[in-house]
């Protein structure tokens, strides 16, 4: 399934977000390669873990099984290609404590059904239009063997946005939409607000005194 | 790496093990194929998720992560094989509990590193390496869909069997033989005892009054 097929594009992703990345980020990020790589692999770890959770919660719903499954390979693959990069840019591993958008998003999931599933999905589309933003932003200004990375991930995440809110609306046909929209809020807080670690789903960095 | 070129074909792996699976426990497993298969879709789900858990614990290893990332991927690309089989053969899910083989292995697995991490490496190797075993031995009874699908199996999770094993070797050189034969005997135990019930890696179905 190609972006353009499903009309998933970055013009769908950016619509579904309820404030635009910081320009101050931007920056930010690329004065902080080493730590904004090392958060971005484990981005891609995490995100191939939370499919696979949400494959051990709802085992008996196929389609989804086998979606998330596809999505989860994708993501394991892009945690070797930025991995790579990282070795190519001679950037060490660092042990980095997570920052504070997935636990704050996490915050947001209710804890029983059928409102959990429908949350987990719509969370798992949010994150997905924000890297799809994100690396699109991002592509232009980093080092070669990053820039044509990027441009294609912004192009597979927008795609597997696609995937988590086609799941969301068929969960939920009546309620997806006034859900998102608070979940949406909650994200573009935590997406744009000063923060103290620079990281892939950050704010722009706190001024420090 | 083909299973012939890193010299691991299913003579390696059988090697591992203490004890074959018995022949009571095909016949077992073949008048039960729903609860096989199952357990089957179920195990390579795990699989992939053994893999990322060994992936989070010890990030700083980038040649470990590389190696794991690829091999979840194939696991995840087990899973919509034998869920796609599944459907062919016009099998419903089932909602089952685990077998007590992997619970049995994750009891002798120790806590702290580095004994952890060989551990955990070692019981990989294991369940890859009985996994190729029974692999082997069920494809020329399974049914048409099957039958190809499982043969492929037995190649694939002997190559896993060896990248376990080869991280195993290179993270105790002078203790993975010794702590293998333990956790071999206990494995050998799990797989060939009577069991109460059918699972991929379980013993034999216990003979009921």
């Amino acid at each position: 399934m190609s972006a353009s097929r499903s009309g998933a594009g970055p013009e769908r992703t950016a619509a579904i977000l309820q404030a635009a990345t910081p320009a101050a980020w931007v920056e930010d990020a690329l004065a902080h390669l080493p730590e904004l790589l090392q958060d971005h692999a484990n981005c891609e770890k995490k995100a191939a873990s939370t499919a696979l959770a949400l494959m051990f919660a709802y085992p008996e719903d196929r389609a989804l099984g086998a979606a998330l499954s596809r999505l989860a390979r994708e993501e394991l693959r892009h945690f070797e290609q930025v991995t790579r990069a990282m070795s190519a840019l001679a950037i060490a591993y660092i042990r980095q404590r997570p920052g504070r958008y997935a636990q704050g998003l996490r915050r947001a999931v209710r804890t029983s059904d059928p409102g959990r599933k429908l949350d987990l999905l719509l969370t798992g589309a949010l994150i997905e239009a924000r890297s799809a933003e994100r690396f699109a932003l991002l592509a232009p200004r980093v080092p070669a063997p990053l820039a044509r990375l990027y441009t294609e991930l912004a192009g597979a995440e927008s795609r597997h946005f696609t995937v988590y809110l086609g799941f969301a609306q068929a969960a939920a046909p009546e309620q997806w939409q006034a859900r998102l929209g608070s979940l949406a809020r909650e994200e573009a807080q935590l997406a744009t607000q000063p923060d103290a670690l620079l990281r892939f789903h950050s704010g722009p960095l706190r001024a420090t005194a």
